[in-house]
């Protein structure tokens, strides 16, 4: 009998990410990161297929947040405005308990290549799915593309920002200042 | 004894691709690839370090090429400019053997997840390689990761662009005139 875990996807998480940061990812086995988390390896299981996928989880959570705020602008909003709506749509998901976690995640995935590259991929989903949002509002190609790079460019190097110790601002408003900056730069390009 | 062998690295490229093609990524041994391509296994590992690297031993030598362009660009050199030399310099690997035999390779790696993976973080290298060539140029932050995001999209787009059955036009051509409507949409973007 499946019992209901409150908070159960949260506790593999960071059960995952400290076994992997104190042993690294190859040794941590899925039975290792459930004990740790005080559950089950079925439990486990019913939330990630891999322990690969504890990692990457969010990203697809990010994506989705990416996507529904650049659905959701106002007709009248610009392709950069429409790609500062999602990063504040994505800015929910940026808690404090995220922020304060981010740095060991971090270090873990740098230490990792399989980690790295998964990385790398779910990067490029997060760009290719804000460029087909933006082309179903209508706008032209390469124009979307351009801006949903923009847009991801602004989500790493705003999340890299936020999570700096001296950082006291929300997510949302160091990921803006980071698009207006490569706005800027990009108006500028010659 | 080792014989010395030539073109062995370019027939085992095109012997993995073939078997990868017909028969699957996971299916096919390093030993099957060196008999495809009438070599040993010990050249195969003379040349690289697992099948996986034969895919992506290509886009290192991009990345020596894109560094090079920029770095060799003249000092008046615009950041912009100074991309378009790398696109000319990677131009010189893009011979018509290599346009003929792409589609088959990308369909490889298109059907493979690792292989996806790989291509992904090798995509973000490329990336890092012209950003940190152009930072060396005095190209500050976040010019210099713009306009080589920039690259990036030229090159990838480019190349698509340039694989077309009907494409007649050399490499070079196809890149720069993606990286100027890029640039056009660049300094558009609102």
């Amino acid at each position: 009998m499946a019992r209901w875990e409150p908070d159960a996807r949260e506790r593999l998480v960071r059960a995952a990410v400290d076994l992997f940061s104190e042993q690294g990812y190859d040794n941590t086995t899925v039975v290792q990161i459930a004990e740790r988390a005080g559950l089950t390896k079925s439990t486990f299981f019913r939330h990630f297929p891999d322990k690969r996928e504890v990692l990457s989880a969010g990203q697809e959570i990010f994506s989705g947040l990416l996507a529904d705020g650049i659905a959701t602008a106002p007709d009248s909003a610009t392709p950069l405005e429409a790609v500062a709506a999602a990063l504040d749509s994505v800015a929910t998901a940026m808690a404090p308990q995220r922020r304060d976690f981010a740095p060991k995640l971090t270090a873990v995935v740098a230490a990792s290549p399989e980690l790295r590259e998964r990385n790398a991929l779910k990067r490029a989903r997060l760009a290719e799915v804000m460029a087909d949002a933006l082309q179903q509002r209508g706008v032209p190609d390469p124009t979307a593309i351009l801006a949903a790079e923009l847009g991801v460019l602004a989500f790493d190097r705003g999340f890299d920002r936020w999570i700096e110790p001296a950082n006291q601002r929300p997510f949302a408003e160091v990921a803006r200042e980071v698009l207006a900056e490569l706005h800027a730069a990009a108006t500028a390009l010659r």
